[in-house]
């Protein structure tokens, strides 16, 4: 069977995401007017949308939300991981981390691992795919990390013998 | 000491985040041209920014991002509950699911109760907050919810004795 990471994303099915299966997703540049609109819109703390009064707070600066880190992240993960005909949303997530703050001027790199790949019992037309989603920054630091479930359909409804 | 939801945001400090303290944050109305714009930018999988796609796929039509149902939360979160003057940002979170879908036209409720709070050994001017959000639709079904963690400045330096 083809690399997950080799198989374009309009035929990968829940059979292709093994287990082990590691997929660089690539990276994204962290802009301060981005940073700092997201903030006013959906996290308006001042230490994401307001730079004065960022510079004099706990970070010594604006940060990204960390919503927004997980915005970028997340259009990473379907430019290059999930199936674009199989997705059939997610039910959750487990470990939200943000060990560290993301700046403007950051670049952030995204790989995901499938950890466990598991066939519907219930419903034999789907699968279950847990992987681990890590965004990194431009001095190979974790700055989020996170263990995703993924419903996906399956290439075949029969499962193998 | 007062209820938590009834200190204003800029007199919240760690010690006002008793565990069991209960607040409502509001509601929030889903505009289906603003999850199309989210979808597009941050999840554009077609069941949150092509309508026509959606309308055959697995949800029979257009649902949120979750991580645009995160954002709508954040907003109401920082409206309502989290310090203006002491929130130090989030570490983290558990547990974070999404069991149903979030359509446009759903208005959504936000509720956080403080499960744990403790004061740091290391750094006493500060402490953790551990909260359960829960984000409901207009039928009461629970749509979203996480415990979060977050750290927040003491109102005083020395913890009682």
């Amino acid at each position: 069977m083809a690399e997950l990471q080799e198989t374009p994303l309009d035929q990968r099915y829940f059979e292709d995401y093994l287990e082990g299966a590691v997929v660089e997703c690539g990276t994204v540049a962290v802009d301060e007017h981005e940073v700092i609109e997201f903030g006013r819109r959906f996290d308006p703390q001042p230490f994401h949308c307001d730079p004065a009064a960022a510079a004099r707070g706990p970070f010594g600066g604006v940060i990204a939300s960390g919503w927004h880190t997980a915005g970028l992240m997340m259009r990473l993960f379907v430019a290059r991981y999930i199936s674009s005909v199989a997705s059939l949303g997610s039910p959750g997530a487990e470990e939200l981390k943000w060990p560290l703050p993301v700046r403007p001027g950051d670049v952030l790199r995204v790989r995901v691992s499938v950890l466990e790949s598991r066939r519907s019992r219930s419903r034999p037309d789907r699968g279950l795919v847990r992987s681990l989603i890590e965004v990194f920054n431009q001095r190979q630091e974790l700055v989020m990390s996170m263990r995703v479930l993924n419903f996906l359909r399956c290439r075949t409804d029969n499962p193998p013998q």
